[in-house]
């Protein structure tokens, strides 16, 4: 359905970025990069939910020491942050990064960018150009303006040049991002930017807010990219625990038919024909779904009579109301029970299914 | 920058649908529509959040009835949710409903249904054919098979047969709403819809599901859409309190810049660089900007030195970090003060604006 963009290929670790390779889901850790412990636990959270790649801010050279025991203590590949200081960049790479974010324009003029890239050259490790709109150059900014939805060509420059200074070192094992605030300016960013390119984009919109705000804007920034076929890894930005930036990111790739991971729920609204306390029911089914791996539609509906029609696509669902409740799979009634028997029926029939599931694993990654 | 698809204007008592009017933001209750006390309190939550329209469930002859007393009691036009039952649709209008949603092929037959559009003819009152993938006609499942993203093809025929129903009764009062629980199948049918008619469009993805998936669902299938210019009305669904649903719509709009109403929040997601507990800060700021009608962007940000920069396009903002506040305007650094005292200034800030602010009201639908 979707015609993926065509892209250059590369590798962070074992993880293929671009091409036919999946969509990847990546985050980014908040906890101090030099306590081993504290950023080795929430990845490890991480890589429960599915996160593809991790990405640790190198702000210090003990953080850039720390990447070496942070890497040996995980399994997904280890993205180090680094801004303004070229020692910080070669040090997390010579500690083990498995790839580097940077800018290549600010880390101090053209004989320290080249030896960051000799580092990453040696160590085979690739680079994200990474631009944001509030780390636009000043002499662009004057050229073309702060970027708007109507005119983004300042980020779109920002990024092709520091592109073009990593390619005038010979080096272009690259990937780029250019992201805005601005859903609008983030969409006709890319947008032109991946007219102008291959190499594999980053997407995101930066600074998105709060987790409804910054879900909102993400799902339509990066799901118009999606739905275009731009785009080759994703994060999702919240001001929130970085475990619900990857659970949106994949609901986002879900909702595109892009990639599945997981159970989907299917819910109703409830309406004033609803006589069974549905909110708290469709709460306890949803957390216990994010603890599946097994690819399955599952439907808690608040109305007997319609429940099993509305949800015909489901796998397997549940409706109550009046004291009577229904397990259903396929839109078929399979079992009548009293309505507090019917969390429990459809828990144990959905371990059934994760059980029988397992070895298949998480169906990842259908490529485009 | 969007160009709106050019559809017919009709009326949902003051609130215009179509045409240039602003894309409005309906709910439904999920209270006992009968239970005039408990639905009222409910809809006075929704209005204050916002909601332009409300649709009530008529599940029997008491809850149409109770249209009265409710539509008495409320600001916003009322609309009336019928399946089956003519009957119920009549006496939702004869009670005061300002629009009803029904699909006329299921009202019990042609003579049924005429009572129904006569009624609407009498008490001038719009009605929205409302189809759903759950709810389509045998032979056209047969015909079409369950409708996908490839074939939507049934939902499409089932909402133009159900219209022309009405027009076959010299009834043209309509707006149209073909709803699937698939994101991809309600792009796709809704952008096929689109060129075969001009009858106003209520968009909505049918069991979206819980908060975070149903948002996003939500989000990309009719931010592609609303992106496209398609959709005139539209209603967020999630298994949660309708007033989420209501504060989705408005940042699904303000994501396009189709519609703002109140204040942005810009914050960023934190990282190893972070300083300040952030997360608590942002989330005490989302909730007061809740209760604000001002259209100010508000910035949150982890870092006193890339902040300001960051979110230059922020009116206001705060960063911190070691202990130091700052509070900055249009990237401007304005104030310094102890940390302590960073959130109580930006409440003050917030207030002084909403002041100033009061009189100019919410910035509502500036159209397309």
């Amino acid at each position: 359905m979707i015609q993926r963009k065509s892209t250059k290929c590369i590798h962070v670790g074992s993880v293929a970025i671009g091409g036919d390779a999946p969509i990847s889901v990546q985050s980014m850790t908040n906890t101090d990069t030099s306590d081993v412990a504290a950023t080795v636990a929430q990845i490890h959270r991480l890589e429960k939910a599915g996160c593809d790649l991790i990405r640790v801010a190198i702000p210090d050279m003990k953080s850039a020491e720390a990447v070496r025991s942070i890497r040996d203590s995980i399994t997904i590949p280890l993205i180090a942050d680094i801004h303004f200081d070229w020692r910080l960049a070669v040090g997390a790479m010579e500690h083990g990064a498995q790839a580097i974010r940077i800018n290549p324009g600010n880390l101090g003029g053209p004989e320290k960018l080249a030896k960051v890239v000799d580092a990453a050259k040696i160590h085979k490790v690739p680079i994200r150009v990474g631009v944001n709109s509030g780390s636009i150059e000043k002499d662009l900014l004057k050229k073309h303006g702060f970027p708007t939805p109507d005119k983004p060509d300042a980020l779109i420059e920002s990024g092709l040049r520091n592109v073009a200074l990593l390619e005038g070192l010979g080096f272009h094992d690259i990937k780029i991002s250019i992201k805005s605030s601005d859903t609008l300016t983030t969409i006709n960013g890319y947008r032109l930017l991946s007219e102008k390119t291959d190499y594999p984009l980053h997407i995101g919109v930066t600074e998105a807010g709060g987790l409804i705000a910054g879900t909102v804007k993400s799902s339509v920034g990066l799901g118009i990219l999606l739905h275009d076929g731009i785009g080759d890894t994703l994060r999702v930005s919240l001001t929130r625990d970085p475990v619900e930036e990857v659970r949106v990111g994949f609901e986002l790739l879900r909702s595109l038919r892009i990639r599945e991971r997981g159970p989907e729920l299917i819910s109703c609204p409830t309406c004033g024909r609803t006589r069974i306390d549905l909110f708290p029911l469709a709460a306890e089914v949803e957390e216990y779904i994010q603890t599946m791996e097994t690819n399955v539609k599952v439907a808690v509906m608040g109305c007997v009579v319609n429940g099993p029609g509305e949800a015909k696509e489901a796998d397997i669902g549940i409706a109550g109301g009046h004291g009577v409740g229904i397990l259903f799979k396929k839109g078929k009634i399979i079992k009548k029970v009293p309505e507090n028997e019917l969390l429990p029926l459809l828990l144990s029939e959905l371990k059934k299914i994760e059980e029988q599931g397992k070895g298949r694993g998480p169906i990842s990654g259908s490529g485009s």
